[in-house]
Formats: structure tokens, sequence, C-alpha cells
């Protein structure tokens, strides 16, 4: 039986704990927060405590913490034991090296909690102190996912980059997308079909591929209706993401 | 029984040709296109043209072109009687008003030849020189889609750039995201997980629910950290599209 603790109680913490909780060789004997109120949900099913001084002995410290608390959370973790593990995409396993066991354990996904996800489709991208640890980490990670990968500091970074324009960009598209909508009086949802298809579509085309529109065609008459229509902050992103469709293809067409 | 002639062979022509075939009361009567080559998928199931003066007698002659060559057609096209639509989302009806009875039948998706579609979802916006020709078009829609939407010209070319928004923006932040991938070598197959939560997030929460990221949490250090890590070119997406979220919930929130 793996034991773990978990520290943070937000949007990653709680996917997690959803997670963990549902394995049978994971014990999930803990969950810390620094705030009392954000442990209502956790209380009921496990033990909780706002105190690090009163955390349980277990063989994983997992730190689910926004990227600015990892540090302060870690410098107030004083363990004899274990594995002390973060979960972020951006940040350096080097920010645990105060414990001699540690690594990073990045489920690459976007967490909300109202959101149910299947976790043994997620990828998560684990890091370690050693070869040793690196295989403690990765048997605690098979018991939730069927996607493990293992992948240094320098390369989670650029992933992470990568994600961002996968995930935190194209999600304010579709927020511009509905405001033009919003805008003009058409229902947002009459777009949702193009979006699930944009998606689903580069499971078997490369979105090299599947690239359509008026900037590809290079259709200057449309762009500059499209242009008419739109206020100076819109103009800006279709102007510049045109362009770089453009220069995509031109150079490598 | 509804007699349609198809004049093109492209993406919105074939998978109108493969969803028109497979209903009851629509007769797909011909295929027309100036080019024989692209014909040769069709004539196994259908008669073929590539001669306007040859088109058969038909209750909708349906113009599933590129923006720039409905015109074209348009003025090759003699006929007696029948409805004349074309497909897309930028262009005016009026395009059309040579014909005496004429309209818009404009599916809002991505098409590529080789992606199944269920054409039941896809929303169709119609639009039509009178009220007894919308009545027309909208009992052939119907045989086709579950979603029939009534939108003018104008509203439409307004759904058009949400729409290259939502769809030929957001494929190429894909395209981008995999050059990251690539130049770094990740596969892109990792991302692809996120980027299918991202388009399932927005059936729930909507996009300005659904933001993450270190744009919206005015993240510096991680941004700056990112920025470090693009090339020029993708240094200008990202600064963009980051300083468009902050402006959005800076404004908002």
């Amino acid at each position: 039986m793996i034991n773990v603790i978990l520290l943070g109680a937000g949007n990653v913490a709680t996917h997690l704990f959803r997670a963990f909780r549902e394995c049978k060789n994971v014990n999930l004997i803990q969950v810390y927060n620094h705030k009392a109120g954000k442990l209502k949900d956790f209380q009921r099913e496990v033990a909780t405590t706002t105190d690090l001084s009163k955390l349980k002995t277990a063989d994983f410290y997992v730190l689910a913490l926004k990227d600015d608390a990892i540090n302060e959370v870690a410098e107030g973790l004083h363990i004899e034991s274990g594995v002390v593990l973060h979960t972020s995409g951006g940040k350096d396993m080097k920010l645990l090296s105060r414990f001699q066991e540690h690594g990073v354990f990045y489920p690459l996904q976007t967490f909300s909690k109202n959101r149910n996800l299947n976790f043994r489709e997620i990828p998560i991208c684990l890091e370690a102190s050693s070869p040793k640890v690196l295989g403690r980490v990765r048997k605690l990670a098979v018991n939730i996912s069927d996607n493990i990968y293992e992948i240094d500091s320098e390369s989670r970074r650029r992933m992470h980059v990568a994600a961002v324009f996968a995930n935190n960009f194209t999600n304010h598209l579709y927020e511009l997308s509905s405001e033009i909508c919003e805008e003009n009086g058409i229902e947002f949802d009459i777009l949702k079909p193009l979006i699930r298809e944009t998606a689903s579509k580069i499971e078997s085309l490369s979105p090299k591929e599947a690239q359509t529109g008026p900037a590809i065609r290079n259709d200057q008459h449309t762009i500059q209706t499209h242009l008419d229509l739109l206020n100076e902050d819109q103009q800006k992103i279709y102007k510049t993401l045109t362009s770089s469709i453009q220069k995509t293809y031109g150079k490598k067409l």
C-alpha cells in the first residue's frame, strides 16, 4: 500500500484526490491546506490539517499548489522520510532540492472542479531526484494514469509553453469568438459543433493539414470585410494571427 | 421528392453529397464541376457534367463552391425555374439576385474530405429571397440537419468572423503548439487530451469561466520564462494574446 499526503485544495488537488481515492493500492491518508475553509469538501472522506507540523508520515507528499506557494509550503515542511513532489508544469524540480528524495508529478491537463475527467487518459510527466526515486514515483503514477512520460525540467517548461498555446490561448479565442457573437445577437452555441470538430480533426490530420480559411487562401477581400466588422483590439489579434498563418504556409508550402 | 443538383466537388460539396444521398425525400440527380477530374468520386453514384448548359431541371441548384467561383458559375447558369443557393458564410445573398428564387444554405462547420461527420449536428444557416422560398429551403434542410437557423447576410458575415476565431485561428494555435513541441523533441500527441478537454470544457462552462494560465493570474515570472523560450514570431503571438487576456479580465472582472 502506498501512503500519500496531498498538500493543496485547489483544482489539481481536488482531481488528484478523486483519482487517488479510487485506487486499491493507494492510501490517501491526509490533506493539508493553509485555509481551513477549503478543506471542507475533503473532511468527510479523509483526515485534514492546516498545520504543517501535524502532517502524518507518508511515502509521498504531493504539493498540488499554485506555483507561487510551492516554495513557501516546502520551507515549512519538515519530514524524516518520503518523496516530496510538486505538480507544476512551469517550475523546476530543484525547487524541492532541500528534500533528499524529490521529484515532479505534472498532470498535463486543464482542471476545473466541476468537470469530471477520466484521469487514466491524462498524461503525467515525471521527474525525480534519482533513478530509484523515479521508479517509486512511476509506481504511484501507474495507479491513476495509462500515459506516463519521463520529462526533465527543461523539456517540461517548453511543453508548458506549448500547452499555453493549445489551452490558455485557444480558450481565449473561444472567448473572443463568443464576444463577437454576443455583440451581434448571435447565440454562441451555434459555434460549438465547429469548436468540437476543430479539436477532433487533429486526431486524424496534422494541424497543418487541417488549416482552412481566408488567411491560408490569401483571400484579401474576405480578410478586409472581417477587419471592418471588428473593434481595434479584435483587429489586432485578427491581423497578428492572419499574418502568422500566411508566414507559416508561405515559408513552408 | 425534392430534386437537387449540386455544383462543386470540393469539401463542402462532398459532405453535402453524402448527406443528401442518405435522405429518403431528396433525389440528388446531378453533380456539376468545371474540372472532370474532380467528378470521378461522384460518377459511380450520380450523373455528372462539366457543362453548365447540360444541367437537368431541379428544385434546387446548390452552389457549393469557393467564394470566388460563385459569381462566375452563377453567370453561366441559365435555368427556367428552381431555387439557386450558395453555401458561403462570407458572401451576401445578393450575389444570386439574378435568379428569381434564391437563397443561402450555409453549413457552419469545417469540412475535410477524409473526416466523417454527423451532418444532423451541423448548424445550417438559411436565408432566402422570400418567405415562400425560405419555407422550401427549410424543407430541404431538415432532411439533413436538426439545427436549422434563419440568419440574414449581415449576421452571417459576423458569425463567419466569429467562426474564423473559433476554427481557423484556433487550429493555427494548435499548429504553433505542435511546432514548439517539434523544436524541442516533444511528441505533440501528449497535448491531445488537453486540446480535447479545452474544447469540451466550454460545453459546461463559458470560455470566460474556463480561462486559466499565467496571463489571467498575471504571473509575470512564468510569462517571462515562456517568452525567453520562444522565437520572435512566437513571442509576438504570445504577447498579443497575453495582453488581450489581461485586458479582457482587467476590464471586466
